[in-house]
């Protein structure tokens, strides 16, 4: 087939996916592999290449591989210091990708990736400035300034969760305290409903060890407590939604990853908060709205979009 | 002479400078006049257009005219609800000396005339991600992002004097509370002063209305108190630009206006709070160093060197 593919590899500290999309964002073919089947990177990549190489025979025009991982750097093509894959400290993986397979191979990290699936595969093809926001385990960013991917002089710019927006506040993995993401995802939400679950009569209290997505099913049932837990955490995202603007100025802000999939429950209260914080200028200039690619594999799409951007 | 000449007009809420800049920065010609002079934008337009045309008769080549402004938009043109200035609510200035003068003109803020000015003229030449600060009533700033001005959707983009730094702190102008503007910032350092005064013996007690530039000169003579509200001051922008590194990773910030000429006190105190709060990837990346320009007329140079961008 003439139609240019591109490979996308989504690395994750479980699973690694590696996919070959078409232009319309199809995944014409795609493999998986646990993570833990490789003790290095360059096991990883040596075990992969000729499997690339192979599957490549399928098509014509192959226009490179682009793989997305935590702490993926795009202008040192490393891995650089991810704890949840158990791998090397810094793993130059462009480079061991280019040697072992002739390809264009570029790295960025994964919530950069999901910022690439939207500008090319979702609903930001016509906007120069957007936030993609994954809400997972923790809270990743991927900001698009002019058009292009905000990667500032290190390439780990962009880091929203990272903001602190409460200083003396919850311990942040980072070593800090207080970040947006301590508040502001999966585990922040569940820290949220355990201390409030202190004082409550909620059914969660009778679940020992409840995920997020019990919190958003608990709520649907009208949950009190839950609902309480979700409208903090809104609020506070909302709140940083406002500020942010007054730095970025976006015309929109998706939402993505797996608490983004109750969106329903999150977006009014997000909403509701940053109008009430947003500087009068920007008022009524932002949307907040689910990413197109929620349930899809945005990951290993946006890892192939890199490649055409 | 054959060198191109662009113009710069830097409009503040007192004095209107106007300037013949050449491509080495040098002014070769310069006007200037009170703001209140005229008492709209059209007016002032009507005025100058044709003393720009005659001044324009000794070069051969004008790039065209820069202008920098209390809310100038870069957009639409328009400089849009500037109190200061004490003109019209919307004022669309570049239409207003285009069809005047017959040359192309673009608006930018005062913040991003001085990262232009630093841009073109002064120390950052060579740097594609920076950001000026300009500390004087007010906290502005011009970030720099793949080696263009962050306008944002709006063209309002950039605002760092208005992040939140204080949930339910200081009164700002905006209508909000806990800008970093009403911590750092000529006014905010005269509030910090005056909390500080009510229990103390510093000198400055003894004045009535001190300027900011009291605060540091009492300082230099080893005022405990203005020291310890410097320091404070210091502090809050330190830990502000540990944040704003997590989003824009720039590699230096360039402190300029009125508090930044007292760049000595107040830049070892920014470092070490920067230091303290920064995440550990971004740690010794960032240079903080006063302006190249702090004593030129960095407003007008930048109004002029945005036509050489």
């Amino acid at each position: 087939m003439k139609d240019k593919i591109s490979i996308g590899i989504d690395i994750g500290g479980t699973n690694i996916e590696i996919g070959w999309v078409n232009s319309d964002g199809k995944i014409l073919n795609q493999v998986n592999y646990k993570t833990n089947k490789f003790k290095t990177g360059k096991e990883f990549a040596n075990f992969i290449a000729p499997i690339i190489l192979e599957e490549n025979k399928k098509y014509d025009n192959i226009l490179g591989i682009g793989i997305g991982a935590p702490n993926g750097n795009f202008f040192t093509g490393s891995i650089e210091f991810a704890p949840n894959l158990g791998w090397d400290h810094v793993i130059p993986l462009t480079k061991l990708f280019e040697q072992n397979t002739g390809l264009k191979t570029k790295l960025t990290n994964d919530a950069n990736a999901a910022a690439y699936a939207e500008m090319i595969y979702g609903n930001a093809k016509q906007m120069k400035n957007f936030i993609v926001i994954t809400l997972g385990t923790g809270l990743g960013s991927g900001i698009i300034v002019n058009g292009k991917m905000l990667y500032g002089s290190t390439g780990f710019a962009g880091e929203l969760g990272h903001v602190i927006i409460n200083e003396n506040g919850r311990q942040c993995g980072c070593g800090r305290k207080g970040c947006l993401e301590t508040y502001v995802s999966a585990t922040g939400i569940i820290k949220t409903t355990k201390e409030l679950l202190t004082q409550s009569n909620s059914v969660l209290k009778k679940t020992a060890n409840f995920e997020a997505k019990d919190i958003f099913s608990a709520a649907l049932n009208g949950d009190k407590l839950a609902l309480k837990a979700i409208e903090f955490t809104s609020k506070i995202l909302g709140k940083a939604i406002a500020d942010y603007t007054a730095l970025f100025s976006p015309e929109t802000v998706f939402l993505t990853g797996g608490l983004a999939k109750s969106h329903s429950l999150l977006i009014p209260s997000i909403k509701s908060a940053m109008n009430n914080n947003m500087l009068k200028i920007f008022k009524n200039t932002v949307e907040i709205i689910p990413s197109k690619l929620i349930d899809d594999n945005a990951g290993l799409l946006g890892a192939a979009a890199m490649m055409r951007q």
